[in-house]
């Protein structure tokens, strides 16, 4: 048990939770600024000067003093210990095992060393800048989730996403501030569908983000998958054998794992974010998170703004080749300049630049993706 | 008098015709392709692996047996003399003195070496395709022209363009096959007036085609400007004098000079060309010349089309950096890619890239121009 402050009391759940961020995912949509080798995660799409990733761990770190573990692959491993210097923790994945085996292996050391430790997962590439309330919420979650629930945190839908989950709320959960209990998770919705959801008012995005005692997760686990939380409970307690196990482990995120089975049995609550959340899925949200509200006339440049020029334009620039960009007579353009590929489109089409990764790839031009 | 062909006799108009070609103009609408040290005529718009200025100077070769004389500046002259090679005569001008001191000074030198030498003028910088009948016009205004007439070859107008001044065709010539009367140059016209001209049938564009005799030409610039005619005249005959004399010459374009006084006095005539034209003024005007008709749902390129990844887009790519370039999700975009600055704007936008050359040149961006 670990506590910072000397004036509160060292068993605030707060105080046992450790923030686990899974650090994945190649983001195939922000090609050519993602690529395979330097991953969403590793960028600074917000123009702070700091990569998502170190954003996330900035973030967790002050709430949590320092406890933060980060999961990542080991093509990335050394990128992301560059990034974030000796004093943060990283576990290095052999291979992709999915969700449920990073958290779930993350979960099971933690266990070992804290026996009450609270882990809470939170996706590495995500941007909050409301961090009052972002940490209101992780306060709560964190003492729902000491009282036995595995919690996640909802985010309030800006409009009838498509990409992502939903999580449809229940009755509030006695005793606590906001809580309420979940009824279930439901998959990526089609359009009509969606609609419905944010119409209703009952339901929230999912965003990956969990919370829940170390114990109660492999636990839930157990139920569905006793190989795997064995196996992740043995890898934890001989480290060595992590090399030889890993690969025989099932590969399952652990929305399918836990959160939806735990879901129906009535064993999961929500805590409802009221803090902005952005995925920066595609250029088309970098694109509004990168422009001026008051100013969507204009173009929006993450980077050096001297590099770009416009004439009756509107959109996002990203000059990342040190290159003059010129832009005339178009409106919610993207363009992406790198030192290698170059990508042009619209805010509207954002999410078909995958279809150029998939292209690049069939054609054998690995040195691009 | 110049011949190469046995069999045909040595006085045939043609055969008395030397080809001048003035090489000049920045086209910044073409930016980034072009800057002041690489004009459109060096460059390769045709993708035919030639600049402008050697496809001009090929297509006239073979027509006047080599009788081509090209006047260019002195910042361009090396790169002129490189793409030209040392078979093919360049002029160089000390200084910018408009159109008239150009093909004046060319008709002044050839009046001395022949004395009943026909010049034609052909800006280096258009793209013609049908030689055959291109051969067939100037044919005929040689022979216009020997009979003592100042000759411009009209284009028949494919739309109500205000880039260009237009010809006011009049009464057939006796005794050629299609030569026409000229009523009256007018200068570039609204887009109401370019309208109602073409649907008249009487106008023609003015691609600054001109040809007639060295003297006639001479003598008709001294009726109206004799300070200016007498000064080529005499730097003619004292080339030495060529950099001392030069800047005291008047700046005027052919147009005003000669062609409207001439025209109004009844003394122009004009063969219309049935031939192919085109002035490549701007990245539109590219973009049409690029693409494949039967295909214009799709995106030309104008270089190494295996750089080029699109997906439901259409246009013109440039990818003159080498770089991959991926366009998604825009129609009549243009994408031109070059080693130090990029354009992206649309071929309904294609005029509008001068406002971006104003602006760096503004800004002290001397390097990008």
């Amino acid at each position: 048990m670990v506590s910072s402050g000397v004036d509160r009391p060292v068993d605030l759940p707060l105080h046992r939770l450790w923030a686990v961020v899974p650090a994945g995912g190649a983001g195939t949509r922000l090609w050519p600024l993602s690529r395979a080798g330097r991953p969403k995660f590793l960028l600074d799409l917000s123009g702070s000067g700091r990569s998502l990733l170190q954003e996330t761990v900035d973030r967790l770190s002050t709430l949590v003093d320092q406890r933060v573990l980060v999961v990542t692959g080991a093509p990335h491993a050394p990128a992301v210990a560059e990034q974030l210097g000796p004093d943060t923790r990283v576990l290095t994945e052999p291979s992709p095992r999915d969700s449920m085996a990073a958290i779930g292996l993350a979960a099971a050391l933690l266990e070992r060393e804290h026996p009450d430790a609270l882990v809470g997962s939170f996706a590495a590439d995500h941007v909050i800048r409301d961090r009052e309330s972002f940490e209101a919420s992780v306060r709560e979650a964190a003492e729902v989730a000491a009282a036995g629930h595995l919690v996640t945190i909802g985010i309030e839908p800006t409009g009838p996403a498509t990409g992502f989950g939903y999580i449809r709320a229940g009755a509030p959960l006695d005793g606590f501030a906001t809580a309420r209990r979940v009824e279930e998770f439901v998959e990526k919705p089609a359009l009509d569908r969606a609609r419905d959801y944010v119409a209703s008012g009952h339901y929230r995005w999912n965003a990956g983000m969990f919370v829940c005692g170390a114990t109660t997760l492999l636990d839930l686990l157990a139920e569905t998958h006793p190989e795997l939380a064995a196996d992740l409970r043995t890898i934890a307690a001989e480290p060595d054998t992590l090399e030889e196990r890993w690969p025989g482990l099932t590969r399952i995120a652990i929305d399918h794992a836990v959160a939806e089975p735990a879901a129906a049995a009535g064993r999961v609550a929500m805590v409802p974010g009221q803090f902005d959340w952005e995925d920066v899925g595609d250029f088309g949200s970098l694109a509004a998170m990168t422009s001026d509200p008051a100013r969507p006339d204009l173009v929006a440049v993450l980077g050096d703004g001297d590099l770009v020029v416009t004439h009756d334009a509107s959109g996002l620039v990203v000059p990342a080749a040190g290159r003059t960009v010129a832009v005339v007579g178009l409106h919610d353009v993207v363009v992406v300049d790198t030192g290698d590929a170059l990508l042009v489109t619209s805010v509207d089409h954002a999410q078909q630049v995958k279809s150029v990764v998939d292209r690049l790839r069939a054609d054998g031009r690995d040195e691009l993706l």
